[in-house]
């Protein structure tokens, strides 16, 4: 359970129920995450978990069940991730090493320039409208997470009183995403760094400059 | 042919043959456009192509090569449909009309917000070597379209000398990918548009002040 979102299980489920569906979701999220969702089978799923497939639907009635269940797994990982660096988020350095992390942590972990999410939510955008809802969600929780950071930034002067944190997210969040793609399809960390060092330049712009620091200017 | 990027015909297909093709192809590309590539089956093609199995088998030995095709049919679709527009550029304002175009003509057609490259990069780089190091070519090819008009606006004075088009390119590339992802997962054009705004004031904060408006500012 420590590992999964908040989520109604059917109130009969025993510990060791539990235990097995939230196997079974950990396992299709891999494999998804590896090799995309509709080239998943619930076969493989089964296979890959040493169960039954009439145990795979006592927990799941067919596959967009599961896939319901795999966003919400990725949510809740996305969100154990990026809050407790974003919740700390109160200067542009600190923004600076939430940047790092995201450049440097799949290297250091071996991982594909893959997004969890945006890998989902392009995939499944087109032809599942609840999925693409659900990570509409995840993506308005995530920006949602960032603005907060940059709200703090604001009310304490350090950006300028007119910036919109929420759209300042949106375009941080998009520049991830873009970078991600443009990284895990060249093979290079590259595009992600240069993407989001546009974004935090982007964020920059709004750092409000002190009335000393301008007329020093003319100094 | 008008409708397909350069490649090697079998030397003995015939003009009508080549026109089957060319339509199956079509045909895919819009398919898994719409659907995704694993959720797309060669059975599906050949039944909206309204050809027998062994037909597109006598052109396309495997769905591998039908994909190698779906890939080079967009990459020359992507470049008649940017390059004119890309080989213009030669200050801020044309890239501001590229800009409006990428925001409104999906809307104008009724079009998700889905790039059809990035959209095959996504599912296939993942999976498919070959398939992921043609769509790496793509990409380079639009940064280098990009980067050609970036590199005169610098040459004539109007970028920085300093400035990287390549560099300047990667990033707007990335920001454009991102947008139509969360435009399309949010069914909203606004993070395309916020994520190519962040992408051009990126560009222009590389314009060259003239030494007279520093002085003015002084006044």
């Amino acid at each position: 359970m420590a590992d999964r979102g908040p989520r109604k299980d059917p109130p009969r489920l025993t510990a060791r129920g539990a235990a097995t569906r939230d196997r079974i979701v950990a396992t299709a999220s891999d494999l998804m995450f590896r090799q995309g969702v509709a080239a998943t089978t619930l076969d493989q799923v089964v296979d890959a978990c040493g169960i039954s497939k009439s145990q795979l639907y006592h927990y799941f009635p067919d596959k967009e069940a599961l896939i319901a269940e795999v966003i919400a797994m990725r949510k809740h990982r996305m969100v154990s991730a990026h809050k407790p660096q974003l919740d700390q988020v109160r200067s542009m350095r600190d923004l600076e090493r939430w940047r790092d992390w995201l450049v440097t942590s799949r290297r250091e972990r071996g991982e594909p320039y893959r997004c969890p999410i945006g890998s989902l939510a392009n995939e499944l955008s087109c032809r599942h409208d609840d999925a693409r809802r659900s990570l509409a969600a995840v993506f308005d929780t995530w920006q949602g997470l960032l603005a907060d950071g940059l709200a703090r930034m604001r009310d304490s002067g350090e950006l300028d009183p007119g910036t919109d944190p929420r759209e300042l997210a949106v375009a941080v969040i998009a520049a991830l995403q873009g970078g991600y793609l443009l990284a895990e399809t060249m093979q290079d960390e590259r595009p992600l760094a240069v993407a989001l060092d546009m974004a935090l330049d982007h964020v920059k712009a709004h750092v409000r400059i002190p009335v000393a620091d301008l007329t020093q200017s003319d100094t």
